[in-house]
């Protein structure tokens, strides 16, 4: 009962602190037969590495997955796949000196309340790196899920001075980019941006949007776990996050009903808490990063989460989905 | 694994449908030798009840709960709780004629494509009235939480014209009034646009505040367990709710590191995913109700559901709470 | 979780005291499109009805169901179906003696050390009178089921004067009977026996054999929710179950194993914990009733609860085989 | 909702296949601040090491376990704790014959046909290697018990030769002995008969005995998670378990109600689904194992799982009282 599981049908049990040993996961519920890609996986969790652009955190990773079950002659067996990762590069003698500081923003005091311990090398479960997790369960999430599903998060707004929020009707459309922006024309600006901030031991906030295409209809189970209840939930679960929206989000509330049904996209998808097979439009708002100022002097945090976050984000919305559509298989036979 | 139920420790089993009999809930984990106070709990009720305010749905129900089981000579004897209220006032006739009738925004078309079958008199379980189950449990819940513990939620923002967000300090400050507004002295101005919105067939959308004060430290159990992803989820099961935010919210992504951390506060009461002492602020953003036009004619639909909804924002807040302080609990000896 | 809800995909959460105003229970994950006789479910809570034989208990019900919610025109939704049961019979007058008397071999006791309060009126949550839940979840689990599976179970032995135990092959032949004895050519010398003990304010335990044809295979989840392990669960949640085996059971710790596999149907149907398509086969061990004696004087005890427990097995037996046959559902497709 | 997870509170996730690089469990809901001995649990992994005995399979293995998450300075930090246990001694070639061949009364076939695919270089899951999970959470729960609890598994019976069954009252003053018999006298013959069975190619089953002293009053959870329902599932979740019973088990189907109620302790330390604090008495039948004739020929097979097999009661019994004893926790204040 402790919080270190997600998912009903398609369940994960993230453990590892990030100054231990190793960080991992289980994945319960994955269907046997599936085709597993270790290149592909790989691809999924170079894509949260820190260390990957100079704008972010130096603590350099390879994150090299190890599967040490679940997994035979590329093949999902049906039973729990474990996943491991390396911690190579904490060095703990940096964060001996902060046993005793309590980070605002942070979990270092509230871990110690709650726990009456802590271990102080780091965030430890509290830690960014936990997130590995997701990206190895997305992945496997990948593999549940249809084929034609897609699933792309991209970064809408970053501090006061980059709103980016293109045209949603493109948005399948933007290219690859390094910084996983949705004008990746500004690319140039946002990394001078970031490398300020950092050298100025400061951190930003920011937006990142989410859209599904192909989601299956039916999927959400009312009343308690709506489609959107549950997406809110794996959103608010990632650090830093502060807020979910869906569909039109906060916009609604200058909104008349009259209004709201011009568009039935206004809905982001989802209707009476049930995807209705049209895209699906999240929005999830990042605070910047509490490590400023003489914490962030070792050259060691990160400015802007958001550029590795996406791939989180993304992780986070397959593992709902796929856990919603077994959920809904299990009873598609009586329909 | 069909999803009417919420909560671990304190949990909710939510049945009904808005043209059946009876709507109810049973409520387990509750503990033993509580008192209970079936007047408090009917001032609960009255505070959703369709009918109270002329601004809302002219749907009247009385909604006097009924306790069934799990009460002995009005204390809680640790066993399930099941409460029933009666549905006197459905006129199923009125609906008889939308019967192939799907409304934009709402379950109808979802759950049809869903289940393959739909209670056609009515929303069924996606009725709005199924959120009496979750104001009965919520008054449980409160009987779970020490007495020192303040849960209010008000209306801050009410479509484009009414912007109200008080000065957070003096949020437990503000008087009741019939309407739930952050401030109430606008409350003729907001009647009469209500009222007209009624009478255009139209409705409107908001955001709803609340605040929690004197919440124990150490709840929230990361890493997906977090208080804040289990709020999230709370906020989004309700019907209408698109948005959720904690702390500065989505203020954040316009915010540096070096801002942030001015002010504690901005973090909303929870840091690391866990209560921190401090007071938690949240914000909650409703659509407009889609019923409008001609959908809209029999007088019983709602222009606003946010008067009636701020009791449903507090009880799931006290849910979620009165959870999280039996987990901690259950710990608490081992701290 | 408190312990009122069993089962995952179809699950059911019990409530109510035996001497309150009703018993009830909440079933959810019901297949929608299912239909629903009233007639069907009468006849399940028929068999398990006290004062159905003057061989029981003389208190009296007639146990009429009244379904509130989830079926609409005969057929299931696909939302959580209450069903409620007046209990209309109870005299607590006659209780209000045993305030302060705790039976042994009861829950009386117990209860009050782990609650710290109870239901002095009767069993409260501890009366069999709980299990009219699982025959009603019973019959709602038969309709998800494929309708060639067949569940019987029958008394196989009886106190140290009435073993029982047929040839198996034959189980299924063996022609209705009012005691549900395996041998009804012995009912009249048991009826004897029974009202016997009745006169002497006695009681005597006794054994129930089990029996599935025709169950799918593949059903059961290694490595905890084996099958054999959930049916355990199953058996033992019942009031007064004592004891469980399968297949040769108890008799296989006299066996080798080149013994042991001349028969596969010695392993009951279940290899690995898994159904394997052969006929499961269940022996159920119950207690003599505790209420002897002076308890007894009320004539309102029960001599011999397994006449009216045998449709409380196939129940749980059906809840458990419905459960996982949802379960496998969901993962039908990759298989 | 694959079935490798058990407990609520006190939950374990069990991943690994026999023949993959290493087994492993992750183990949420250990309370902080207990402090961990690898030694003691050495000791404990130790009890059912394969080649621990001549008498058992020739499969060599250390079992040593590597805490990679959850433990910091050897105290607990209440996060999860993954243990892993490498695989080093598996022939995987010794198998490859095997790939098409079902034996019975075992997992081979049904698992095919549950999932469509097996790892046939082993038993995989089905193993009885999985079962080091069982072990290494039952030493994490021993911790969570208050100290003064006790509990002890010993060999009644075995085969039809040797019936062991001691004066109850001793129970915890049998000596310490390699076979783990409850009339260490007889260990001589017993090994005879075990090495000749071996030669045999054949194996033998058995029952095992258990009780647990000083056990706090108040454990379990009805109506479904009554402490009994959860032992029984908990013994039959052990592969090759095919009986349960507590107190005088399926003795009771002999007995009248005022024999029953003769001495208290017939009901085995729980009444009503509820520990009553008196001493708890388990029984728990094997089968013999079915690896016989020429499926035994590779000297790796065990004639008798049974010494081998206390350890594991003992652990799921301790498994279980953590998880009921923090259920209980949860509520304790409000007694």
């Amino acid at each position: 009962m402790r919080g270190n599981t997600f998912g009903k049908l398609f369940s994960l049990h993230s453990f590892g602190e990030s100054h231990g040993p190793e960080m991992g996961v289980v994945i319960d519920g994955v269907p046997s037969n599936l085709d597993v890609s270790i290149d592909d996986l790989q691809k999924e969790l170079d894509k949260r590495r820190p260390g990957k652009n100079p704008e972010n955190t130096e603590r350099n990773e390879a994150d090299m997955p190890r599967i040490i079950s679940g997994v035979f002659e590329n093949k999902t067996l049906g039973s729990p796949i474990c996943v491991l990762i390396k911690n190579n590069n904490h060095r703990s003698q940096d964060y001996e000196a902060q046993k005793n500081i309590h980070r605002p923003g942070h979990a270092d005091e509230t871990t110690l309340l709650k726990y009456g311990i802590r271990d102080y090398r780091g965030g430890g479960r509290a830690s960014a790196r936990e997130t590995v997790s997701r990206v190895i369960a997305g992945y496997f999430a990948s593999l549940v899920l249809p084929r034609s599903i897609k699933v792309r998060a991209l970064i809408s707004q970053l501090g006061n001075q980059f709103q980016m929020d293109n045209n949603e009707n493109n948005f399948f459309l933007i290219p690859e980019n390094r910084l996983q922006l949705m004008q990746p024309q500004r690319e140039q600006k946002i990394s001078d941006y970031l490398l300020q901030l950092k050298k100025e031991h400061n951190s930003v906030g920011g937006t990142i949007k989410a859209c599904v295409e192909n989601c299956p209809v039916g999927l959400g189970e009312p009343a308690f776990d709506k489609l959107k209840a549950d997406l809110a939930k794996a959103m608010l679960s990632i650090n830093a996050v502060v807020g979910f929206e869906f569909g039109q989000g906060i916009n609604f509330n200058q909104m008349t009903g009259k209004d709201s049904i011009q568009n039935r996209q206004n809905f982001g998808g989802i209707e009476g808490g049930i995807s209705n097979g049209q895209r699906i439009d999240l929005k999830v708002t990042f605070k910047p990063v509490s490590t400023v100022n003489e914490y962030a002097k070792s050259g060691r945090h990160d400015p802007c989460v958001l550029p590795r976050a996406t791939v989180i984000v993304e992780s986070m919305i397959k593992i709902v989905l796929a856990d919603h559509f077994l959920r809904q298989s299990a009873y598609s036979e009586y329909k």
